[in-house]
């Protein structure tokens, strides 16, 4: 692999896939003379993928992404990077194979190394396109995409076309082993650098630098009109390559920052139309010509085989091959055929034993134990014509009659059925079993066919939808195959093992130990196995490298390595320990997300080690070299941009945040930093912190976000935080600012860690605020599945703040809003009231949801309610309320004040009502009852849990209630008694009224 | 060839032409993602081609040329055509070998095919760049170009580039058979129609007539805008790719009809400048970086092997191996070396006899008898210093002494030399002679060195220059080789035959009877003997097909084909007899022009057949097949114009004229034929035509110039006049119309046949005169040896129609000129006076170049130029002036005449001088003058020689001057008598005034 001297050339490498693709069925063409993103955007297959006619085409595209410029410097980065696409158009039936033997046309040993197909879902809002696939990794390195299209310029697809991109210069660096681009031999004796080199730099700088944002704007109008005229013409081809051109310059611009993000949306808007409509038109106009390229045929249905003849009870075996699942999938599906099975098994008379569903991610195995060979022969009953409409002077009626033929049997052979106290005429008809393999194969059939995800795809069978492809069948019963068929597919007693096996395909049997059979194959299907295997595996190299894992903070990794593999191969490697002067969290980072390696600690402190899994058996130490290398240039990349982003200090970062827009009205990202560092020092006055807390918000204030501007969360967006905290500490920062400022961006999801400052609570509460305030008045508002902004992500961290850093519990979250308001208003946004009060009953809203989540009783959670505005006040009455709602104490307390409100007048007082003269009240039960009003609302004063303050004191208040209403009638003749005795209840309402809503109860 | 079943696919093809330059040490890349119009504008050329780095590449290049645009319909034409380049820089040394390489690669059989390179210089003004090179024949189809690069973005190449440029479109044609491009197998069971049919529609609709031109004037203007600020900011690749873009906007504008001539200078002069500052910036900035792809080292300087000894008067051959040479430089490079030798010989001693040179299109062949083996020996005698200074005192003087030190001899060896009187000292040297291959080996280098031609280039080797490349040298003096060396070369013994040859490169072992050894090889070396095989093939098989060849008539195509073949070998092809329903002309035109080919006659009838001459033998079925197959290819092309325009009727081609710009500031070229219809009816009244030819003359106006909106004419402008004939008289207009439409356009070139009409020679006046007119207007004027727009060749030939078509002779040029410049009044452009003038002054010039140039006297074509206004009457004055000048008779009248305009006074009357008043008159003298004067004016009325009328009458007339002059005092002191008598001899002056300039006798 890193053997540089036989590894191929580029430029050999590009020549051997167009032998190899030509050689399998493939037409070569030439990349586009506009510049486009990827090789998708070229009408070749942007176009041609639409509309019925077959086309398969494989060319190299250079593709230019303005945005990916680094002067030539990045290791890894290019503006113009080499795409091979290869497009077969319908779905052979096999595109994983003929990747794969694509790979070893290339010199990859596959099984020497370890490929493997991960799950990636693609998808070109510009393009109005989707589809289902995945990365494919060569020992742990990207370095192809592979799609199912489903969809492109808004247009359905069908057939489906499946989409291969390899990324040459990836593939390239690792055939050669060269850790930068620029030292890729590009032919013999010249590198890539020297003949790229040159240009990188140059458009780099042009893109980056030197555009002339007002002449590119001006482009882009052209563009876009004259694509708009073109459509109307209705000329699909020069319309498309003027949307390309559209784009081209759109990602200059933006490239260049001056894309705002209303701007965004609004040329992904048009561009998306465009797309379309050119896209709808070239379907027009293929149809017009009568589809110069032919029809792709339907794949026929498959011809079912005649039944066989079983015996016995005996095991089924069905087994449904996939392409590689998402992760996420692999047990769904288990549980969704389980059930699938169990409820049509139920739904015959076979009798069967235990049911049970394996998965792994290329195959569904489903065992029932003890299959009869046919279903019991029954009878059954058929109710006729009433017996006394049955024969009419002794001869059958014709109702009879037609009843009996109808039933095929001899009106003799009817009899009397008594229903309901009526009789009846009735048939008693055999039901004879169905043999086994004849229930088998219907039952098996519609569970393939019915099978779903929660995305699903279609591909050469138009029948069929699935996660992804479903590829062979296998069927047996004990030892006989049986005839099952699902559209094009029909099953067999052949299964496949792992592709790079000698041989992939293997004839099984029997039913009996098929588990056992594929481990013979090196496949592991028992997922808690395969689980077992992962866990085991990292330990034993954690151990053997000194250190270990950590295995409960890793389980969800662990979860989806189980379900990426068939067969866990653990093979640890090692990077150079220079790199541990990164922060942790970017090493981790790039671990898990980007390779779904596990991090090797020793203690608290990360080892220069990471365990990766194989799928199967492999040359290990290419593996681990290969994987190495992936991280190694991972890691170099990082270091890139952490020594990049070190030569700034943050106040420079922060300086820079004013090229990034935020939101075209709402400014740019500096404009946002500002408003937090504002609303974050007014929430610290709120909450009251010290004053060496309110200067360490002040300072974080200060440097809010000024991590958006460096290189490493450019790149690594999840590290957004992260970076400020690490950046600022290493800039000579208080410990206290720099945690203040990771805790900014905390919680990152729902359930995410929390701020573990105050100061950073605040600063994170003064972001969410910001946020949810500056949504509203935009209009960005959250609606059904949509939150484009995280405005719904943003109200519940910032209630996971308020509800669990108690220094906060006092802001109000109407507070915090008028804050962000005001900040807005200084920067001369105008903030409507209702949009605030829109956004308060938007955060009410989603503290209901948590509390519902969380399983409190409805009528209690509606009751707190009333308190949402502080939600930790709120959840405090609500443990109170949930402590002694059952009680009869509370009851009475309920009682009694729900008595009161319900004779105090709705709305506000009457105009001209007489005010409330407290002296008129002088009957014992009223000055009672004001006594223990008064004492009640001494108790509460400064009471956090009022509601338990309430309760305590509920007796005196109780009796006092009582007995007002026993003794004094509160709607006296006399308005002025009446309105003193009604303040007096107020009084006693109010005591309540902030507390709880009594009446929800 | 045809053999469409194992033909290569176009896919195939570009795969093979890669494997084979990447195995010839090319770099594969690929497409520019910009529209360019030719592979060489592709920066891997455009800019790399520049600076000393190495640099060899190939790539394929679709090439959008928006003017080609045809919908899709024509069989030859496509709005983008593949394109593969390549580039060799430094030039290998063998390019062409390698290129034939590669044709063997894509399977062609060379020695049964004819492969020709044909002249060809390549030049691009809108790049800045020229080279010289070829076309790349194959069977007659032109296949590639090949190109030695000298100049790009007007900067000098070192070392210079080779570029190779294929047309796979036409190729692939070839090697398929098929005569459509949409019919070439693209890919197994994919046809190019069906690739790219849509595409070539739909862009073509783009290109020829829906572009939005505004807007693609603005693209045009911003895209050279970021070019000028991208140059500013010293980015070179961006600049550059923003001239390509612009570029390709000029292309869409121009296929929209949209851009005037001075729009295209204007644009050109921008694009040029844009590029060349392009390139600069790029070689400035490769300087910088040091050049990081090395430089090319200059090829070392050949090793002279040691002087061999030789013997004997013996015959010297020295072959100069040339690739093919353009058909002018073979007989011109003859001469030169002829004389280079000759002369050069002449400077030595060495002895020889007859030098002969002989040359083919590949080599230099000179042949020098009886050289001896040395020079004699011989002595020289140098003076010294005077005797007298030479000896003091009987001892040397430092002077004898440093004289005799300076020769190399012994004072006492010197002796005494008289001359003119004084004596000297002197010393006698001997001279021994030096061997001839030392005489030779510098002598031969020189005339190597020395070889120019009328355009030169440079190749590998940077210090020669020549023609063509020269590759080898071959020099024997009898049988042995002689040590010439030149720069990098080194002669042989070997020579190089036909390059399909079993073995190309073969030993000489003597310099006797080379001729016929290379005769042995396939090669005619004498010019004579190529002729004449051309001549008795032509003949043998025209005779074969019961025609024969127009000898005289092709007599310069004759010659042409005799100097670019080494050997011709006659083949015979055919043609289908449809395409006789073609006009002759378009026929002939494209057999002579395009193809080299003799047309066969039956008697004055085009018979179906044409005859070609491959160079050498070779599969004459094939060959013939080839050749048959590309004619049949063009004339299809022309049949399908033909077809095409005959759909549309001259008044409806006439209409389109509106689209076309003859020059911004006078219109379109519907106005210019507007012009021209106008001005021709006046010429005709002046001229007097009847109203029969008038009327033609109409009628042709209103049609003039309506064949430039015919596709035929738009494809092979020669053809303009004769297509307009076509078409009239197919579409119903009378012979006569037809003719003068033809004749309009004659002539064609200085010496070009005229027009054979009346009607005709008054349109192609009013043609010219509208044309040289106009472009005085404009400023337009022919300098040095610039004439954009041919005002020379206009004057030339409207003289040449005044002076050679009797109907025409009376209208005078001044005529011509001031009716052209009323209707451009009348269409509103302003026509100063001196403009007319300066227009006027240009005719005459060239009137006078003519006569000049025939040979007449100068003082006679002085004496006749006043009557340039009308040169047929010049003509006929000058014929009789050369008749009488030297007669008594005549010098007689020069006499008298001369002596009569003597006397008058210069310039006009002065004011107030009296009136002659002839009655004054009263001597005989006198009167007799008067008398003589009446009859002389009397006679020379109406005679159209005025001259010779004069001249008959001389003798009355002059003997009255003579007695008028004897008798009359002229200078009377009455003022009137002086008056009278002066009027007297004004009219005896004004006689001859208007007839000759009598003083320039």
């Amino acid at each position: 692999m890193k053997n540089g001297h036989t590894a191929l050339t580029m430029q050999d490498a590009v020549l051997t896939l167009q032998n190899y693709w030509s050689g399998n069925g493939c037409m070569i063409t030439q990349p586009l003379n506009t510049e486009v993103g990827a090789g998708t955007a070229n009408p070749a297959t942007a176009l041609r993928v639409l509309g019925p006619e077959p086309w398969s085409v494989a060319y190299v595209e250079p593709s230019v992404r303005p945005d990916d410029s680094r002067y030539g410097e990045n290791p890894n980065r290019l503006q113009t990077h080499t795409q091979f696409q290869v497009i077969l158009k319908p779905d052979p039936g096999n595109p994983q194979e003929l990747y794969l033997g694509s790979l070893r046309a290339l010199g990859v040993d596959l099984a020497a190394h370890d490929v493997r197909f991960v799950e990636d879902n693609w998808a070109s809002p510009a393009l109005g396109a989707w589809g289902l696939g995945w990365e494919v990794w060569l020992d742990g390195m990207e370095i192809t995409q592979f799609t199912y299209f489903q969809q492109v310029g808004g247009v359905s697809l069908s057939p489906v076309s499946v989409e291969i991109t390899y990324g040459l210069e990836r593939i390239l660096m690792n055939l050669q082993g060269v850790s930068h681009f620029k030292d890729i031999v590009y032919a013999p004796g010249i590198t890539y650098g020297e003949v790229f080199g040159q240009n990188e730099y140059e458009m780099s700088r042009y893109y980056l630098d030197d555009a002339d944002v007002d002449t590119n704007r001006g482009l882009f109008e052209a563009y876009a009109a004259e694509a708009r005229r073109l459509l109307d013409l209705e000329l699909p081809v020069p319309a498309y390559t003027y949307v390309l051109k559209c784009s081209h310059t759109f990602n200059v611009l933006d490239a260049r920052g001056a894309i705002s993000t209303t701007e965004r949306a609004k040329a992904f808007a048009l561009m998306r139309g465009l797309t379309h409509e050119s896209a709808q038109l070239w379907v027009r106009r293929r149809t017009a010509l009568e589809h110069p390229l032919g029809v792709t045929p339907a794949p026929a249905p498959a011809v079912r085989a005649p039944l066989p003849a079983v015996s016995g009870p005996e095991t089924l075996l069905f087994e449904i091959g996939l392409e590689e699942l998402p992760h996420a999938d692999v047990q769904a599906t288990a549980d969704a055929v389980r059930e699938s099975v169990t409820t049509r098994l139920a739904a015959t008379r076979l009798r069967h034993g235990p049911v049970t569903v394996t998965t792994t991610p290329r195959r569904v195995v489903v065992i029932v134990e003890n299959v009869d060979a046919r279903e019991p022969d029954t009878t059954r009953t058929v109710r006729g014509p009433k017996k006394a409409a049955a024969y009419r002077d002794g001869a059958a009626t014709p109702a009879l009659l037609g009843f009996a033929r109808s039933q095929g049997v001899d009106p003799a052979g009817l009899h009397v059925l008594e229903a309901n106290g009526t009789e009846y005429m009735a048939a008693t008809l055999d039901m004879p079993g169905r043999p086994a393999p004849e229930v088998l194969g219907d039952l098996l059939s519609e569970v393939v066919s019915s099978l779903r995800a929660g995305r699903n795809m279609r591909w050469r069978d138009p029948s069929l939808s699935f996660s992804r492809p479903v590829r062979w069948l296998l069927a047996l019963l004990g030892r006989t195959p049986l005839p099952v068929t699902v559209s094009a597919l029909a099953a067999s007693d052949l299964t496949r093992v792992h592709r790079t096996a000698p041989d992939p395909v293997v004839r099984v049997t029997t039913a009996e130990g098929y588990a056992h059979f594929l481990q013979m194959h090196g496949i592991l299907l028992d997922r808690r196995a395969r689980r077992d295997a992962v866990v085991r595996g990292a330990l034993d190299l954690a151990t053997e490298a000194g250190g270990q894992v950590d295995l409960d903070g890793e389980s969800a990794l662990i979860d989806e390595i189980t379900d990426i593999v068939e067969f866990p191969h653990p093979i640890r490697g090692s990077f150079d320990e220079r790199y541990l002067e990164l922060p942790a969290a970017v090493l981790t980072t790039v671990m898990r997300k980007h390779q779904r390696y596990l991090p090797v600690l020793d203690g608290d402190r990360l080892m220069p080690h990471f365990i990766t899994f194989a799928n199967g058996l492999c040359d290990d130490a290419a593996v681990r070299a290969g994987n190495e290398a992936v991280l190694r240039a991972r890691y170099e990349d990082a270091a890139f941009f952490w020594r990049a982003d070190l030569k700034a200090a943050p106040e420079e970062l922060r300086g820079r945040l004013d090229q990034l827009t935020f939101e075209d009205r709402l400014g740019t990202v500096a404009d946002r930093a500002d408003r937090i560092a504002a609303v974050a020092l007014d929430l610290a006055e709120r909450a009251g912190l010290p004053e060496e807390a309110a200067a360490t918000v002040r300072r974080a204030g200060e440097l809010a976000k000024f991590d958006l501007a460096s290189q490493m969360v450019v790149e690594f967006s999840g590290l957004a935080g992260v970076m400020a905290e690490e950046y600022a500490r290493r800039a000579g920062e208080s410990e206290d600012v720099a945690r203040a400022l990771s805790g900014m961006e905390l919680p990152r999801s729902a359930g995410g860690a929390l701020p573990d400052t105050d100061p950073g609570a605040v600063l994170s509460l003064a972001d969410r605020f910001d946020l949810v305030t500056g949504m509203f008045v935009i209009g960005a508002v959250p609606t059904g599945s949509s939150d484009p902004y995280g405005v719904r992500r943003a109200a519940i961290g910032l209630l996971n703040v308020l509800r669990s850093v108690p220094a906060t519990a006092g802001i109000r979250v109407a507070d915090g809003l008028a804050a962000a308001a005001a900040r807005y208003t200084a920067q001369g946004v105008e903030v409507p009231a209702e949009r605030l009060a829109e956004a308060a009953e938007l955060i009410a809203r989603r503290y209901e949801q948590q509390l519902t989540d969380a399983g409190h009783e409805h009528r209690l959670v509606q009751a707190v309610l009333v308190r949402a505005d502080r939600p930790a006040d709120a959840d405090l009455t609500l443990a109170t309320l949930e402590r002694h709602a059952d009680t009869e104490e509370f009851g009475a307390l309920t009682a009694a004040l729900q008595r009161v409100v319900r004779i105090l007048p709705g709305g506000t007082p009457e105009d001209g009502a007489p005010a409330a003269d407290r002296s008129l009240l002088t009957a014992p039960a009223e000055l009672r009852l004001a006594e223990a009003a008064d004492a009640a609302r001494t108790a509460l004063r400064g009471r956090e849990d009022d509601l338990a303050a309430l309760i305590e004191y509920s007796g005196p208040l109780v009796a006092a209630v009582g007995a007002f209403f026993d003794e004094v009638l509160v709607m006296d003749p006399d308005l002025a008694v009446r309105a003193a005795r009604l303040a007096l209840l107020e009084d006693v309402a109010a005591l309540a009224r902030t507390t709880l809503n009594w009446s929800a109860l």
